[in-house]
């Protein structure tokens, strides 16, 4: 399908997380603060269920809220993407089709996962997909999750067969990504934290920091100056960023996880800022403790983000 | 939960292929013929929606079918493990519990994956599941799968807690393997197609080989063979299933990969064996083509595996 | 010791390749020439015995000719780095002596591998060669070579106790490498030959680029460039020389790995460029063919680069 | 060259650390200790410079010492196998041709690493080593060290070409172990401390346990009766000698790293045995505190060793 072209992914598009209440159900109330918070702070798009939205610990309800709430809420003013992220075609087809009639404008699909797909197999993948849902598709690179690369070469058919619209690049692999920019016409956003920056001099089309969703301001800032060709503000913005990004380095790692630790320091600086009311991630994964979460507020302040007023 | 200690998966429990047809929805008909080919061979259960039933593949309603349809061809001789197989704990128990639904005796949990869990947080899922369940629970290590391994130390844990009924080992360290079976009480099954007679020597309780839904007959000789002492007969028949296994290498790996390889060499053998009539794999992997196929026929035919006559 | 600051490496330092004759000696003809052709482009310092100069791969003469010959060469018109990259301290520390001997400048040293050292024996690796040693040590982080990376904690180590005058860093990492500026004082060089802009516009003090064997004019013009905050050009410069680093893909991998299809191609280029007189790499690794050669020439045609004329 | 068959490396060949002053030199009258101790036991042969002598730390003179001292003492008694470990092909062939002359019978040679060889390239480099040197060549699969697997097809052509007289395999993978077994007439030993008893029973010539330092008579028992085909004494040797493998675990792994660990504890083991005078490993590697010490020395009573009289 041929998508309007302003509903294609560009700028800043945070990938936000799942507010959870006391109960582990979907927190409504704070995920739709969440979505204002981000649209006053002017994003281009929005991502609900990517991998800071814990994705991989949605039951099938969890799922239908949390897209459920960020389109309504959204309610076309931004496009907003959803993850169809599972390991098999037939498992991707099921929570595309989902997402698109909850209002998902497009969906994010990774490479299979668990099993281990040859590259034909790959792209043979996407075009399944892009055959069976109605909205468009936007590739996901992120080999520390699935373990298995999108290359070049993968993104390249995928371009060239116009499988899909854009490709997230989540590999931290510059180099690569920018090979991508060079050698296809494809639409491309980085999920880095901290080469947006230069990923938009290079040519990215867009971002998707994790990290947005608690400072989309500055995210926004830094797009903008990068992409005027103001280097020097866009690196100043950056570093600032990349104090920020030290809360995802403050939880105690032989006692909880990476996955808890980056995510659950996302949602302890929104209940500080006030954007959520509760920090909890899904299970398995533990919480921070209270030293954890002053240390977060000590981080937040530094960067000089404090309370967020009531839109 | 204490279950009866006869229903506790133990022997030679193949991981059942799960047969697809044209249209790629789970061939009934071949499915009830797989499982009364390993009855007949004297397996001691039956594990469905394991790797080799490609279960990352599957959707709902395939998922469903496999179940449904080995828990009542089964009816209850031997006992049934389902895979309830996902990325985060919540997902997990919403397969758990429709498979105890559809009538499986136990099921079969991995350790979450595409999140990055800790120790602690891999042990919190076995616990959340444990609970949310009403029958046992399996453990199963397969980090090739899951990039996460069950170490001993979580192995120990889950035991020390009866947390898991046993252990599906699929890591092809034996020596970790050995370790555990030294340092718990909790029965522990391998996964290894090659090492089954030595694993079971060194006091495995049983095997879970993907090659047993081409020979169930070979793997019940050699099971029988290791537990009896008889270390000769066993490994003969180790080494002839070895030469077997070459089946799985016979696929062009610049065409398809792994998995593909190989599942789809297990499904080709049973079709040249007439027990099931399709060799499709699930959707996105790629097909054998014919001159593969009749290497896959020529391997059985020195393995002296003929045509499965009608039970 | 405190070195020259103007002696410390920074700017451009290309990692020579070591020219060998038909009896597998060192060149020393070519070697004089490489020399002759880098310094007249405008390099700011020579880097002999890297992994690009097949360190690993040098005997006791092959390695003592070939920074003689450097050092002789350059005759302290820039300082020359000499690598003294082995598998333990003391190994190191006789290399890095003799380096020494030969007039060297500097020596470049890696964690220790092939064992498996801990993050506290990594740093006192360095402090024993720091002290057993008259030059200055560069520390190399190389992990697809060595698989110890030096993480931003170890480098900040060796930054607070002066036990190196820089870092050479070729990880890929720049999300990494770009922490390391930012935390410490350290000067840092990139060995990226695809994000040297990059990585001089974010703090970089040099770069050492294989490519700039084939190119130097190229990265000299991208580093003044990048330096003087021109993005364009030096992003201009760095397109281009990227499209020519190609040339390291061109072999057929399923008959030379890697290192010799990267290596062998930097000398073909030269030999093409008539810099050096055999493009032979040392044993065991394999000859790129005739056709892999012409499509070396294509792309340096391509790229603007004829033959060398005598300086 | 055709080597004597008796003079080809089996049975059990431990792996000898090498003992150090408290100059950091080679402790020669520890080391004859050592050795003396190894053939009182009734081992088949000795293996110096291996990667339990520490031969990546080890400096020229320490490994010129190591080989003197274990070939003068060990008189042609038994073949001594000497580790030509090095990065490249020239390097190794210094490194054996040295060994050569000093005495050894043998040499133990790895595929090239901090390089990244192509599959025919590592079958070169064996070729030109062969070539080279006037001693047999051992095959050394440790890709926790080298990073660069043998593999089975790899193995079989070394042997088709006779380029190589045994394997020994430290890859921990017993599947690929005994599908060597099975396909090639090469003599096969085991560097596993753990499978030893397995290992012989599938068909290895030999084993090279590193444990093999502290207790050479529970190998030598061990190996006796897996060859006589007595399963149940071999296992109970097993499982005591696994028990006390537990030395290398007992180092605080936040201190120092897995090398240190492991080697030290071999080390600490021997002293508390009393065979050789101090515990010291190689620079960079750190040292047991005297807590560790106590821990090792409790593991050995429990293993029912004690101080080694006299010979």
């Amino acid at each position: 399908m041929a998508p309007d072209p302003s509903r294609r992914p560009h700028g800043v598009v945070p990938p936000l997380v799942t507010p959870l209440d006391e109960h582990g159900d979907v927190d409504r109330a704070s995920l739709e603060r969440l979505v204002s918070f981000q649209l006053d702070a002017g994003v281009d798009g929005l991502f609900v269920g990517g991998s800071s939205g814990e994705i991989a610990l949605l039951d099938t309800a969890q799922r239908r809220a949390a897209i459920e709430v960020v389109a309504g809420t959204a309610a076309k003013a931004v496009p907003v993407l959803a993850g169809a992220i599972d390991t098999g075609t037939r498992r991707v087809v099921e929570h595309a089709r989902q997402a698109a009639e909850l209002g998902a404008d497009a969906v994010v699909v990774t490479a299979p996962f668990y099993v281990r797909p040859g590259t034909a197999e790959i792209v043979d993948h996407f075009r399944h997909v892009h055959t069976a849902v109605d909205v468009p598709v936007v590739a996901y690179d992120i080999p520390s999750a699935v373990h298995v690369p999108l290359t070049p070469d993968i993104v390249a058919q995928l371009a060239a067969e116009e499988l899909v619209v854009a490709l997230k690049d989540s590999s931290g692999d510059l180099a690569a990504f920018r090979e991508i920019l060079r050698s296809t016409d494809l639409p491309a956003l980085t999920g880095s934290e901290l080469f947006a920056d230069t990923a938009v001099q290079v040519g990215a089309s867009g971002i998707v920091p994790g990290l947005g969703n608690v400072d989309p301001h500055g995210y926004v800032r830094l797009h903008r100056a990068a992409r005027n060709g103001d280097h020097r503000a866009a690196a100043e913005e950056q570093e600032r960023l990349a104090r920020l990004f030290r809360i995802i380095s403050v939880a105690d790692r032989s006692r909880i996880g990476f996955t808890a630790g980056a995510l659950g320091a996302f949602k302890a600086a929104l209940a500080v800022r006030g954007v959520i009311a509760n920090p909890a991630t899904n299970l398995p994964l533990r919480r921070l403790d209270d030293e954890e979460k002053q240390e977060i507020a000590a981080l937040l302040d530094e960067a000089g983000l404090g309370r967020v007023e009531a839109g």
